[in-house]
Order: C-alpha cells, then sequence, then structure tokens
C-alpha cells in the first residue's frame, strides 16, 4: 500500500459521488481509513452491507472525529447547516473540502463556520451519471475527468497541493479557478443544459396531442438523450439552480434569444442563417472528442456495426 | 437466399440511410438487386469502392431503371426534384419510397410528378447517428427502431403491406399514421430537441466570457450531449425545419413558454415547482428504457464499473 495524501478521510453523505470517491480511494492502494455517514438509516445500512467505508457512524461528529479530510458530498443547499453540525468536531489542522456543483454559494455557506485552523477548500468533480445513491458508484467515475478547485484566500498552498494530489491520485486532472468563474463555466457546460433538457422532457410528457406511448417509442431521433439528463436526482438539481441563480439565468437568457433568432429563420424561410449555424456547431464536438471528453463512436456507442 | 419484398431495389442518395439500408438488405439475405447514385462523383466512387451496390449508376434515370422500389434517400428539400428527374424513367407498378424526416411537404413536393401507375408510400426509418456519407452505414441500425409509414389516399393495401415487410425484414417496427400527426409527433422527438441542441451550442461557442478551451474540457457534466445532436448534418437539417415550419414552431413555443415559467421558479427561489418539475419527467425516461429504445447502463455506457 502507498502512503496516501490523507491517512483518514470522512464522507458526509455516501450519494454517487462519495461512493465512487470511497471505491476509488481503495483502488489508488491507499492506507486509508474511511469514515462516513448519510442522513437515512437505509442509506447508512447499505453502505455498511456493501463495505463502502471502513465504519459507517450514525452521526456526522462520529465521522469527522479524527479525519484529517472531510469531504461533504450533500447537496448544494444542504451544505451550510452540515458545517455547522460538524464544525465543533473537526480535528485542529483538518481540511474540510465538498463536491458541490456550485462554488460561490457554498463557500458562503460553509465558511462562517470553519472554526480556526482548520481550512475548507471547494472543489468539484465534473463526473457524475443520472443514477444516485450508495449503490451507484464505482472507481473509475474520475478518471480523465476534471475536478475544479477554487481555493479561498488565505488557505496555505501545501494544504491545495495535497487535496490536488488526492483528486490526482484517484484519477482526475485538477484545474484552479475562482468560484466566480467556475460558477458561470458550469452554468454553460451543466446547468443551462440540464435546466433545458428538463424542459424539453416537461413539454413532451405535457402536450395532449401526442401520446406518452408515442413519445416514448419515437424517441430514438434525439428526444430521448434529453431524457438521460433529465433523470437526474431532483434535489441535487433544485439546490443547483436555488444556489447558481445569476449565472443560470444570464445563460438561459441568452440562450432565449439566440433561439428566437433561430424560431425567425424557421418562420422567415432563411436558410442560410441555420445552414451557417448547424455548420460551426461541429467543431466543438470535434474538440471534446480529441481532448478525449466523450467517445468518438456514433451515438455514443449505442448502435454500431 | 430468401424471396424479397422486391427483387430490384433502387436507391437515390447513398448516405448514412441508404448506405444501411444497403448493408441491411445483404444481412437479411435476399436475392435482390440493388442499384444506387448520388448526386457527387466522389459518394459515387465510394460506394462502388466498398461494394455498397450491384451496380452504381452515373445518373437517377438509369439507378430506377426496371427498379421495383426506389426509395429516396436525399435531404428533404430535394426529394421534388428528384421525383420530377425520375419520373419518366419508372417501371410500370413500381413503388416510390422515402426516408425523409418530414412527411407532409414532401408529398406535397413529390405527389405531382407522381405518373399513373406508380404508387408513392412515405416512410420515415426513427434511427440515425449524428455521421453521414457512404461509409457511415451499418446493417444493424435498423434494429427495434421504428419505420413510421404514412400512406396517401389511394394506395392499393398490398402494396402497402410489401413496403411494411421489407421494413419489417430489415429489422425495423412498422407504424402506420397520417403525415401531420407524424410531423407534430416529430417536432416532440427530434426536431425541437435537435433545434435546442444546437442553439445551446452556439451559445457556449460565442460567450467571450468562457474560453472554447473551457467548454470543451468541462463538457462531461452535461454540455457534451448536445454536442453529439448537434454535430448532425447542417444541410439534413436545414431542410428538417424549413419543411416542418408549423409544428417546430408550435412545440418551440410551447417549450419557451415552459422555460420561462421555471426561469422565474429559479428567480424567485420556489423550489418546490423546481422539484416537482424534475420529479415527474424521471417516468418517461423509464418508459424509454422499457420499451427497449435507449440503454439502462449508466452515462449511455461510456463510464462505469
Ligand atoms: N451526480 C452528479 O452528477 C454530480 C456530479 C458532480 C457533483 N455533484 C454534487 O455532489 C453532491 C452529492 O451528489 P450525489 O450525486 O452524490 O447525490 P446522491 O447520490 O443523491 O447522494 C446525496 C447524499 O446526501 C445525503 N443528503 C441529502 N440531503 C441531505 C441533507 N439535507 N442533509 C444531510 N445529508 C443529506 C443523502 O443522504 P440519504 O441517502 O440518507 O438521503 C445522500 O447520502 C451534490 O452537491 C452535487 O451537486 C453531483
Ligand atoms: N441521419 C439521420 O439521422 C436520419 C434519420 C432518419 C431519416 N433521415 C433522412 O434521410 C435522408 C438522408 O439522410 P442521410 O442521413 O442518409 O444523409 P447523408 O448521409 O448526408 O446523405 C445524403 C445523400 O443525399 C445526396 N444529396 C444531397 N443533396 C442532394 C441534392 N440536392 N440532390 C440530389 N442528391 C443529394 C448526397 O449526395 P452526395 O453524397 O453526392 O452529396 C448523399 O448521397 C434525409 O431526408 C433525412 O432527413 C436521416
Amino acid at each position: 500500500m502507498s502512503r496516501p495524501p490523507y491517512d483518514h478521510v470522512a464522507f458526509i453523505g455516501l450519494g454517487l459521488i462519495a461512493s465512487s470517491m470511497c471505491h476509488a480511494i481503495r483502488a489508488a492502494g491507499w492506507d486509508c481509513t474511511i469514515t462516513g455517514t448519510a442522513r437515512s438509516a437505509e442509506t447508512r445500512d447499505i453502505a455498511r452491507e456493501i463495505g463502502l467505508c471502513d465504519r459507517v457512524t450514525d452521526s456526522a461528529a462520529e465521522a469527522v472525529e479524527g479525519a484529517d479530510l472531510v469531504v461533504l458530498c450533500v447537496p448544494v443547499g444542504a451544505m451550510g447547516g452540515v458545517m455547522e453540525e460538524i464544525a465543533p468536531h473537526l480535528k485542529p489542522g483538518a481540511t474540510v473540502s465538498d463536491v458541490g456543483s456550485v462554488k460561490g454559494a457554498v463557500i458562503e455557506a460553509v465558511t462562517p463556520h470553519l472554526p480556526d485552523g482548520v481550512w475548507f477548500i471547494p472543489a468539484h468533480p465534473l463526473a457524475g451519471t443520472e443514477h444516485s445513491g450508495p449503490r451507484s458508484g464505482f472507481a473509475t467515475l474520475f478518471q480523465n475527468r476534471w475536478c475544479l478547485m477554487t481555493p479561498i484566500e488565505g488557505t496555505p498552498e501545501a494544504e491545495v497541493a495535497r487535496l490536488d494530489r488526492f483528486w490526482t491520485g484517484i484519477g482526475a486532472n485538477v484545474d484552479m479557478m475562482d468560484a466566480d468563474h467556475h460558477d458561470l463555466v458550469l452554468a454553460v457546460t451543466s446547468h443551462a443544459p440540464h435546466l433545458i433538457a428538463y424542459t424539453m422532457v416537461g413539454v413532451a410528457d405535457d402536450l395532449r396531442r401526442v401520446t406518452a406511448s408515442e413519445v416514448i417509442n419515437y424517441s430514438a431521433a434525439g428526444f430521448r438523450d434529453f431524457t438521460r439528463i433529465a433523470a437526474s436526482d431532483p434535489t441535487m438539481w433544485r439546490d443547483v439552480f436555488l444556489n447558481n441563480k445569476a449565472a443560470t439565468l444570464e445563460i438561459l437568457g441568452r440562450f432565449t434569444e439566440e433561439l428566437f433568432a433561430l424560431q425567425r429563420a424557421i418562420r422567415t424561410g432563411d436558410g442560410d442563417h441555420l445552414f451557417d449555424y448547424f455548420t460551426r456547431t461541429r467543431d466543438i464536438r470535434r474538440g471534446i472528442i480529441d481532448a478525449g471528453q466523450d467517445t468518438d463512436a456514433p451515438d455514443f456507442g449505442r448502435v454500431g456495426p
């Protein structure tokens, strides 16, 4: 077993992200104690049954006792409450981090409760699936994905570097940026796309003149891709939107503007406008495939020769 | 070799759909002659090189000579012109069909050129990938996908049944509906989702405050799914929107209405509205998976244990 960046890691919340981190820590071969807890007895029992942690505790206070790294893996809106609860029980010198999809609001909610001599280093792994809960995790989730860290002023560089080593060790590429920029970038690459997908699925579900079975059977023509994203956890996504209002609304504003321009082009029969628009969007796909962030297989590899 | 529904099938246009149909006809083991042509010499040469047809001809007139079934596999806006060109060369009693993504406008463009004693049976296989051209086809593309047929009045039932046998023989499930309803259903399950995906990718591409490399590297958080759809052929999609205006604009109108309601909920902090909306969209995903129209694997199987 190799020397881990932290000897004891504690997880608050044991869903998709935390359980994937547990598996990834084991896969890294680190000699590292893992403790954890979740809100419901049901999740804690499952975690015990499948041996996710060395010790699953009934309270967050017990879970963080003696931990060098505490990772908050709960919905964004629950971070502040959890931090308040664990604050008195943190080991001096410990690092608290999180995996929340929003950074500005989490920093605002967490830092007021931070005891002296404990560091809070916000982080966000850009990896996930539409599944959730303690059984949904797997060791390779972070492989070749990015983890964005948004350190706050006054955090020792050595501690930031240690958390960087942790994420790199479980497969991620790490990048640093400030929280505001993170929230804008994610509004574009994640939050707005999710809201749009939810909306499109909602519209299809609502339409009286097209039956549910038609929507379902004929979904392979494009729609089904939206339903995967729109099957993500409702609590997580409610919290994301409520906590990244400004950036999400800005991007959605830009989106509606462009959509109106395209609708107008359809109405007036401006084929050149449509053709030009549809041509330039191809390069981005190429870039994503070249960067190793998606498969080149047609239809995500769902079909094929 | 088994008895085919048609002894001689001709393709006009040799892209993704036509080349997949060629491969699927061979895979069905039918003793059937395949001829075909495409607009450019380049495509015809590739088709010859890879042996897509028994005979690739330089003109559409030659390709349809003696054919029992002629399938128009060109963009929707090109169907009328192609039909006009082949009309004098069709064998009496032949069936002309198409694979266009829009049905009403294609029927309007094609039927004026239809000679007496030749049948036009519109069809649309709901199968595809984001790739195009003669090399992109494969035999299993239509397996377990739906092919919608929208027969017009006066077509002999036996001929409709024969085309049904053809599509069933190459793997599809066949359903019948009228053209208007087809165009509305597809506006929901395909056309609106494509326009929305193109728009989202366009917005990301435009944004000056977020760099292209950020959009690319951090795309795995949702955005990359949109880029696959938005990498589809620009000509095909321009033609789809110009030829299914009314239904597409109706669905986009409903979409913007709902999007505004959700934006308002974000702005006013109405978490219950968001949560309820995100909860009911999950059932549709379940339905699609149960109907065999998508994979149950997390993240379309791109990641996993
Ligand atoms: N899923 C993704 O794609 C993804 C990607 C990157 C980042 N994230 C972020 O990662 C975090 C966790 O997401 P996840 O996908 O792992 O979620 P998940 O699978 O739904 O798990 C969430 C965990 O948080 C606990 N929890 C929920 N509400 C709580 C509350 N009010 N107080 C205390 N604990 C609570 C849950 O406990 P019970 O099981 O007992 O209910 C569960 O263990 C979120 O902040 C999310 O934004 C998610
Ligand atoms: N792709 C899908 O997902 C999908 C699914 C269902 C239905 N469809 C429909 O199927 C049809 C064909 O699509 P596809 O994906 O097979 O397209 P594709 O791969 O781009 O091939 C289109 C073919 O049409 C030819 N063509 C283009 N413009 C033409 C014109 N003005 N006159 C004569 N020939 C022309 C092209 O010739 P060159 O190669 O010489 O340019 C090419 O052989 C379209 O109507 C589309 O709406 C597509």
